[in-house]
């Protein structure tokens, strides 16, 4: 654990519990995206070498980040992020006037808004049920369930099994689950699950992923299709799209994001690997909530996940106190909470510093 | 000019005539980028302070691109790529099922994707004409018609004031006007104006800009919302949307991409400023455009731009040639032409050497 967090320069200054917002960034992902942007200066930016390069890299990322997901390259589209894989699933999915889209009341904005936006086109219903009860409340008209994989707001973890068993497709925001948590699409059982880059994969930001049910990627349409989503870009009035989810792709991330995302990974899968990162951060997160617990604080229901989140008559003025002293960790706003982020690169000593200016 | 030229790492090394494709790198913006790279290593990404400096960057870039068009900042939305503002657009605009979307037979991929699907999804008809006749081509039927100012294909200007005197909405696509030349989005009197970031601005790949005039921005319905778009994110499903441009707003760029972009943005404003820098690569594309046809060669009819195509009859061989005597060109698939992008870093040494090997 010492080699991990030695990657990660901003550990030396700072106990930083916020990688639910952004990821702590490795001095190896530095290097690889400065080295990119070298290159692109000395040798500029033209040429099918440099243009194989970038697509290369784009590949290969795609490749690793299925391997974290559990799923096919084929079927993990690049996006810019969590709330672009959310709009890209609500545009190619055929959501029509009356149909209903579940989701649940702690739910980020980004997916949030995708929603209220396909309610005031599209005529869709969005009906909001407790995190906890979502399973249960699929109704005879639902047919999306659009919610957390991991509450942002609690760190409590969805009932997956209960949502895959309803006839509804599931829609999954994994943006506090990726990297965090073990992620299995297949066990899971959702149809699409949108991520970000840049939190618990210490990627740039600019960089998500957008998991497709394979029989889906092939056959929905492109929510949002540029030169690279077709399969014959020179008769692009015909439309010949990709058949796999690279259709999806909302993005073509340049050359030095690409090289972070990948440094990144590089980091957090080295020996003693991902699981072993995930492993010693829910336990982090665990002892957290335990001793907060025992200080006396009203800790958030959570489930297995890196966030811990307790209440706070002034959230806002305990961030700013915690900051002065070197912690950072940040508050909700409209609810009464802190949050904390534990990575497997957190060490005890920062989480006793935390709560003994928290607790 | 020297000064200009002094300022990309490549032009030492190569005749670098792709800006079209992408442009050179400023020495100053791979400086710039490091430099936020570095510091969110050291300082982390969290906290009010980390996000409000990403966001005064992103409006920054906001408003001097806005400079460059002739529009308000609150007419202009960042996008990752003009495919993106393209796809904004029409997904904002209420086109239905028999309306006729107009096209030219010289566009990119980039626009023709989003037409076809517009075609698929909701039933627009999308009629083609010749680039220069598009004028006449409007019809009692056309909706909008969707075209390059400049075309990629033979650097052709659009009839803008043609185009406006109709009723129909229009998108221009200026991946190869904006930087290239001017650009006064109230003299061209389109609806939307999409463009790209890494082209004549050199700045980097991954950030766009689409002009959406300001009757339009504030009533249209936001094409792809996020938490960015929202007046009143706590209350995301209610959707109040941003009342400018911002609501069209595809991406939040990365603190290192805003840093690069900006930098670029320095190094062509610097005295004596872009209009100097736009005069002067029109002059050398115009001459450029002469020598080849003096010598016999076939070049595309072209407008005041800063592309040059020409005819030959193995265009990828003649590109691999040149590129082997570090000459950097790009040939266009499905056409007969090589095209040479002329920069105001362009020296008249660069393209006596493209004349001597290709004419």
């Amino acid at each position: 654990m010492q080699a991990l967090r030695a990657e990660f320069p901003v550990l030396e200054r700072l106990a930083y519990l916020n990688a639910g917002t952004n990821g702590p960034v490795p001095r190896r992902a530095v290097d690889a995206a400065g080295a990119a942007l070298e290159e692109q200066a000395l040798g500029g930016r033209g040429g099918g070498a440099f243009f194989e390069r970038v697509v290369g890299a784009g590949g290969r990322l795609r490749a690793r980040v299925a391997g974290v997901m559990g799923c096919e390259p084929a079927e993990l589209a690049l996006t810019g992020s969590t709330t672009d894989g959310v709009n890209a699933a609500l545009a190619a999915l055929d959501l029509r006037e009356g149909d209903e889209a579940l989701t649940s009341d702690e739910e980020h904005p980004g997916l949030l808004a995708p929603l209220a936006a396909a309610r005031e086109r599209r005529g869709i219903r969005v009906r909001v049920a407790p995190f906890g009860e979502l399973a249960e409340a699929v109704g005879p008209h639902t047919r999306l369930v659009a919610c957390s994989h991991v509450s942002w707001v609690t760190g409590r973890v969805v009932d997956a099994a209960g949502l895959a068993a309803g006839p509804a497709r599931v829609l999954l925001d994994g943006a506090q689950g990726l990297g965090a948590v073990p992620v299995d699409v297949a066990e899971l059982a959702c149809d699409f699950y949108a991520a970000s880059g840049q939190k618990w994969l210490c990627g740039p930001n600019g960089i998500g992923y957008l998991f497709v049910r394979r029989d889906l990627a092939g056959q929905l349409p492109s929510p949002w299709p540029s030169y690279m989503s077709l399969a014959a870009p020179e008769r692009a009035l015909e439309l010949e799209l990709l058949p796999d989810a690279r259709r999806f792709d909302t993005a073509a991330p340049a050359a030095q994001q690409l090289a972070w995302a990948l440094a990144a990974l590089d980091v957090l899968e080295a020996a003693p690997g991902l699981d072993a990162v995930q492993a010693r951060a829910a336990e982090g997160a665990e002892r957290l909530a335990g001793e907060l617990a025992e200080r006396g604080a009203t800790v958030a229901p959570r489930g297995r996940s890196t966030l811990v989140s307790w209440e706070h008559p002034d959230s806002a003025a305990l961030v700013e106190r915690l900051r002065e002293h070197g912690v950072v960790v940040r508050n909700l706003p409209g609810t009464p909470y802190v949050r904390a982020s534990v990575g497997g690169w957190t060490s005890d000593e920062e989480l006793d510093r935390l709560l003994a200016l928290a607790g």
